[in-house]
Formats: C-alpha cells, sequence, structure tokens
C-alpha cells in the first residue's frame, strides 16, 4: 500500500499538547474574568441553517461561509440538472453552513430563547468560528472567538463593565494594551452635516482603515469615490481631531450643536469617560474619532484594543448595537458586546514571552519501570501522590532505563522516582528520586517528596 | 417584515447557562482525572479532507458524514452536469467533512506529528463529532466525546489505567458502575474453532447485540445468517459461559488449548485482572465473553461502562488497537484508548439527580442599582469583592426595586446589597444585605459579607 497523503484542510490547525497549555492559559484567564462580572456561558451548535447565516455579513461574508452538503438524495432537489452555477445549486443543495462569527448564533439564540432568558442577559461563549478566507500569517478558516454580550440594558456602565474587564485580563496576561473608542452616532452626525446620511457605510468602511493605510490615503479614498473637497474638509477636521479626550469632547459639542444623534453620541462617550474618571482603569483610553469599526451594526459606542509593544492590529474589538436581534423578529434589545481574538493574543504573548513558567510541565513525578513486581509497588504510590493532588505517571514498559530517562527529560518531568527491589525492602521508606534540573539523586520518602513539589516554582 | 422562522439544524443543540454548567462540571471532572494520570490535551480541526475520514467507518459511516462544499466555483468540476447523481457528484464537489470521531483524527495527528511525539504518548481529546444519523431521544447531530488514548506501548499496565482512571472518574461523579472487559482475540478465537475466520467481523456484530436484543434473539439471527447448529453450541458455550471471572479464564484456556491467538488473548484478561486484585478499583469488573463491541479496529481486550442504577446503554467503552495508524501508514504502533460520552452522562446525573448544589448559581452578590450616586459607589464596592475572589455584579439599570429583587432571586443569586443614601453616609461601613434564601435583610461590612459568602454551602 502507498503511504496515503496525510494532511488537514488548508487555514486548519492541529493543536499539540505544547501549544493547547498555552491557549488553555488564556481562555482560563479570559473565562475567569468573565465570570467575576457575572456572565454566563452558553454553547450554540456549529452549524446553523443558512437562513440565519446568509445576509448577515454582508456580500463578502455570504462567499465566506462554509456550506454543509444536504444528506441523502440532495440532488432531487435540483432540476435543471444542465445549466447550471455553483452560485444557484449551491442554494439548492446546501441548507446548513458553519456558523461565521459568535454574535449572529447569539442573537438567534436570544429571540428563540426569549422567554427562558433573564433580561439583562449577560453571556459569554468560547468556541471556534469558520471562514472561507484566503489563508495567510496570522489568518486561519478556523479559529476560536471569546465573546462577552450584555443584552437588554441601555446603560454606559455595561460599556465600562467591558472595558473593566477588559483592563483586567490583558492586566493578568500580562499584556500593555491601549483601548480606543469612539461612538457611530457620531459618525453618524459626520454624514448629518455633509447632508449625505445614505454614505454612511461607504465613508466609515474608508475611516475604518486610517491605521491600515494612513491618514493621506484615506484621504485619497474618499476623493476617489467623488466626495467633494469641503465634505473632505469637514470629515478631516473631525475625525483627526488633535487634543485631550475633554478638549475633544468639548470640540464636538460645538461642531455638532445642532445635530441631535452625534450630540446624544458625544454625551455617550462622556459618561463612559466619567466612570473611567471615577473608578479607574490601568490601561491607557482614548477617544479616537477615526475609528469606525467594520460591521454595520453597530450603533453606539465602539471599542479597539491594541497591544502597545507588539504591532500586530486590534487584539480585541466591540461595540453597541440597538436592533441585532431585530434581524430575527425581536425588536427593541439593546446589547453591548466585546470579542477576543485568542489566535492574536497567543501571538502577542509568544513574541513577548510572557507565558509562565508553570505552562511548561504539566506532570510533577515519573516513576521508572522495573518490571512487573516494581511496577505493582508503584501503582500503590503513584495512587498516593494522585490523591494529594500531584500528577504523576509510570513509564508503560519495563525498557532500558537511558529511554526511560529521556523520556522523562523530554516531556520536561521534574522529578523521577527509582524504586527497585532495594527500595521495596528498605525499612525507612525512602525511594530514590532524581531531580531531572539539577541531575543530583536524592534520597526520599513519599511525604518528602510531595512537600518538594509544593516548593516547584509556580 | 414577516418575522423569520428561529431555529438549529435538527439534531442540534443550544446549550443554555445552566445546561453549561452541568456539563463543565463533567468535563472538568474528566479532564482532572485524565491530567492526574499524566495525560495531554491536544485539538484537531473539526474539518478532515475526506480522504481521511472516507473508508474508516464502513459503509454506513461514510453516509454519515457531513460534506462541505467547496468554496468559489465547485461546479466548474463537473463535467458531465446532466446525468450526475448525488453519489457521484458529492465526491466532486466536496473535498472536507466534519469529523466523525475522534480516534481517526488521532491517528492521523500521530502520523502527521510522528516526529514531534514523544512515545509512549498519553493524549485526550474533548471535542465535538458530527453524525447525519436520524435524530431520536439522546442521540444528537452534534455531540461531544472525551477520549483518553495512549499510544505506543503493549503493556497491559496501560488497560489498567484507563479502568483506574474510569473508576475514578465516575466515583468523583457519584454513578455506580459496572466495568465489562473482553478480549478480540478471543472472539477471534471462536472463528478459528468454527474453522471460520472470514465470519469473524458478521459473528462479532451479531454478538454485540446480545446487550439489546438478548441471549435468544443473537442465536436466531446466527442461524438465519446460515451458522449450522454445531457452531453455535460452540458460540454459545463460550459467549455465555457461567461462573466467576476466574473460573471462565480456566475453562477458555481448557476450551482454546490449540489456539495461540485466543491464548494470548486469555492471558491479556488475566494479566489485567492481576493488576485490579493486587491494586484494587471500587467498581466491580466482570469477564464478559458476549462483549464484542462494533468497531473492528479493536484487536485486544476491549472495555465497556454501564451505569448501575440506570437503563441507558454504555455511558463509556473502548478497547486496544494495534493498526490504527496503519491505515495513514505508519505502522507497528499499539494503542488502547477510551471514549466518555458526555451527553449520556449528563442523563445518568440528572436522572439521579447527582450534580451538586454549587452548579446552581455562579454569581454570589448583587448590588441593587440605586442611580448614578450609588453606582459609583458600588463599583468601587464590586472591585473590592472581586478581588477577593468573589464574582457579583451590579444591576445595570435604575429601575424599580421590585424588578431588581426579582432579577436577583430568579438569578439565584444568594446576596443582594443595597447601598443607598443612608449606608453611603454611614460611618461603620454596615450596608444592607438582603439573604435571598431566608428573605433576612441584615447590616454587614464587606469583610463580614465575604466571610459569610466564604461559609456558603459549596
Amino acid at each position: 500500500m502507498n503511504n496515503p497523503v496525510v494532511t488537514i484542510p488548508k487555514g486548519t490547525r492541529d493543536f499539540s499538547p505544547e501549544e493547547m497549555t498555552k491557549r488553555n492559559y488564556i481562555f482560563d484567564t479570559i473565562k475567569s474574568v468573565f465570570k467575576q462580572f457575572g456572565y454566563l456561558q452558553i454553547e450554540t451548535p456549529a452549524m446553523e441553517t443558512l437562513d440565519v447565516l446568509l445576509g448577515k455579513y454582508g456580500e463578502e461574508g455570504d462567499k465566506l461561509l462554509f456550506r454543509v452538503l444536504n444528506s441523502g438524495d440532495f440532488m432531487s432537489k435540483v432540476n435543471d440538472k444542465k445549466n447550471i452555477s455553483s452560485e444557484h445549486i449551491a442554494n439548492l443543495i446546501c441548507e446548513k453552513g458553519l456558523r461565521y462569527d459568535l454574535t449572529v448564533p447569539f442573537a438567534r439564540y436570544v429571540v428563540q430563547h426569549k422567554n427562558d432568558i433573564i433580561f439583562p442577559f449577560r453571556r459569554f461563549q468560547i468556541q471556534p468560528v469558520w471562514r472561507a478566507d484566503k489563508p495567510q500569517k496570522g489568518r486561519y478558516r478556523e479559529f476560536y472567538q471569546c465573546d462577552a454580550d450584555i443584552i437588554g440594558s441601555n446603560s454606559i456602565i455595561n460599556e465600562f463593565e467591558l472595558l473593566q474587564m477588559t483592563d483586567l485580563i490583558f492586566a493578568k496576561l500580562g499584556i500593555n494594551i491601549s483601548i480606543h473608542i469612539n461612538n457611530r452616532k457620531i459618525l453618524s452626525g459626520i454624514t448629518y452635516l455633509l447632508n449625505k446620511p445614505e454614505l454612511l457605510t461607504m465613508i466609515t468602511t474608508i475611516i475604518d482603515k486610517t491605521d491600515k493605510i494612513g491618514h493621506a490615503k484615506v484621504i485619497d479614498e474618499l476623493l476617489a469615490k467623488g466626495i467633494d473637497k469641503q465634505s473632505i474638509n469637514t470629515i478631516e477636521q473631525i475625525i483627526y481631531l488633535k487634543g485631550s479626550n475633554e478638549e475633544k469632547l468639548t470640540a464636538l459639542k460645538n461642531i455638532f450643536k445642532n445635530c441631535d444623534e452625534a450630540l446624544k453620541g458625544i454625551e455617550e462617550v462622556e459618561e463612559l469617560f466619567n466612570y473611567i474618571k471615577n473608578i479607574g482603569l490601568s490601561s491607557s483610553v482614548s477617544f479616537d474619532l477615526s475609528l469606525a469599526r467594520g460591521l454595520n451594526y453597530y450603533t453606539g459606542i465602539i471599542i479597539e484594543v491594541k497591544a502597545k509593544d507588539v504591532s500586530i492590529g486590534s487584539i480585541s474589538g466591540g461595540g453597541r448595537y440597538d436592533n441585532l436581534t431585530g434581524i430575527f423578529g425581536l425588536s427593541g434589545i439593546s446589547g453591548v458586546g466585546i470579542s477576543y481574538g485568542a489566535d492574536r493574543i497567543v501571538d502577542v504573548m509568544k513574541e513577548l514571552s510572557l507565558f509562565p513558567r508553570q505552562t511548561q510541565h504539566s506532570i510533577q513525578v515519573m516513576f521508572v519501570n522495573f518490571g512487573k513486581k516494581e511496577e505493582l509497588y508503584c501503582l500503590k504510590q503513584a495512587n498516593k501522590l494522585r490523591n494529594m493532588g500531584i500528577n504523576c505517571e509510570i513509564y508503560p514498559e519495563n525498557v532500558k532505563i537511558k529511554k526511560q530517562m529521556a523520556y522523562a527529560n523530554n516531556r520536561k518531568i521534574p522529578y523521577v522516582v527509582l524504586i527497585g527491589e532495594n527500595e521495596m525492602a528498605a525499612k525507612d521508606g525512602k525511594f530514590t528520586v532524581k531531580e531531572m534540573n539539577s541531575g543530583k539523586e536524592i534520597k526520599s520518602t513519599l511525604n518528602e517528596l510531595y512537600l518538594k513539589i509544593l516548593q516547584l516554582p509556580e
């Protein structure tokens, strides 16, 4: 038999034990903070109906959905088999797709279970999502999102709570961040000033690129789209406003004095800064009027988080949406949410060597295997250690001690216990214990070993 | 706009916070035991190539795979568009499928990463799998498997280790179990005695039904398949052998005295019972010669676990395979593994009311919201509590206190803190705290509240 090609679909990844330890460290940190603030975990299925998914992420998003083929004789639904295009047939032979993000499934969840949910509802969700994007460095076709949302409350205290959680999560992970905020109502106010409300999506999409392509090119793109010089001046004057957060607020109140929507947006930002001033955050928060965030469902304050010491784009982002569940027939429910990108956070932490040592080894003791009689003796000792809360293993084969030691060394196991005939006969209950770091061999009882393990650096 | 139909694909489920707490309790218990024994976590992608998946689960299994439609202009690969069947076109327009179990992806993982893996390799994996099975009570199209395998060692100590873990997991969960073991080599020996080795799969498939359809109907089915009376007598005599485990071993040694393979199987079972006798397990283990387990890749000891107090089929099962990675071109690696079915375990624990109280509430304190000034004061207190390790939240809106209390009650929050103007002005730092269980209101400082929370029943 020829060796078959053993590979995984492009853009997907296997996670080794070492990688999993790092990822779990991040997930556990995020989860612990979510729980501290009363957020409750839910999970939704990997597959959603295409009715739920299609049309929610724009035309480009629809193309990036992974569709799942119907089971059974799916072609029986296709009548004109001859002249059929991929686009047309896809809708006939697929009813389900893989979820593209966690927000749309959450909106679907809220509508479907509205009678069982206690509002205001703080939920978190940590699951993979799938996008048929062109794979490239740092961009995958399967990746995890960690989302927290509170739905059913308009108060700005919720936005502040998300900033508090963000502050705490990255402090725990050791990542220095800067938080950027803006308000969609102010961006909306700009198109009001220009008397071109229909251009909101186009203009925000271009403004959103400031971070990637720079101030000057944003202006070029606006010109290319046919925006007149005077309008561009107005846009520029607002989105690249200089000064402290407070100076910006003052200037904007004057600029938008006749636009209620923008004034409401300014007031919301002011309220958020008021919380920050009174309660405090360890990260800096800047009022960044060029922040737009791509997704169209945002209607209020928007948030973006960047790592200060690595240039990698945003590692977290979110905002308020007033009508997300409206697409599923339940209107009038406002929510605000934030999403943390696990993959980018892993990359930042690797680059800055922020993973703690404890994530290096997961097992503290290995018993060398000298044969059947010794094995039984070691099994009993291993049980005792496990009852004390120590993770340990017995090498499963009676092979050369050199091989067993090499295994322990590769696995980074700190203590190796050697129990042969002498140790089994010893009256003092002492074994030979090899400290793998120093290479030193000592004599130790089980309890002494236990105390040594407790002193291992965390 | 008409309300769109809001639903999820059949056979899939949403998990509410309450359900998640229960499921996490089970996953965390299983994980903690896996780690105690040195098992390392990996994850593989939800999608595998169809090359990896097809042909591994029998013809029936191939039909139950969820296939993912290729992106882009997938129909360009289809030449004869007119006379095409579903079966044929599926292979042209899909290259990927959702994983059907965790074992085949693990085998693929081992082969793909063989140079990075330290053998013997103990791995665990907890991820969902997908099967386009007809949904029915207790059977879903998306469900989680929790698998532990050790690969690269032939020793029976590994089988014993899996039994130890099983024993410990179910003891921690409070489920009384019986463990059933057998050996595929003995089943293979039966067909040797009958001089019909080619019938192994057919005969084991029928024997495997003993639990579902009973002894008599198994005989009927064997007859219906054309097995002669005398052969059936031989099969019956072996698989429904009576007596203690030791008596069975003695009888079998005699029956199979001329069959090396069966003798090897008997010896392996004997060795496993030897570990059990010497080290002990709290669950009973019976040598059940009618146990066959459906999957064909098993070649040695096979294991099945049943809940004693609920009739629900097996809740865990596994066995040894000598050539699983052979299908991907890497032969000579033996492994043994076990899989725990999270959904059935949840059902058993619900039926027996085994979930501990701690899985009922996740937040210990709610602060009532009396307005802006009080909110800021409460935010500071909430921060202090969180620093002490207490999960708490502030009701985000200044609405009627009755509504806020109803929320706390529904959420099963044990303590509600009321801080109004009087409390903020109080010199003794005491708040009003409502104990929601008793309805009693007390005066308490933050530290006194903290001590009270520590005394909450686990």
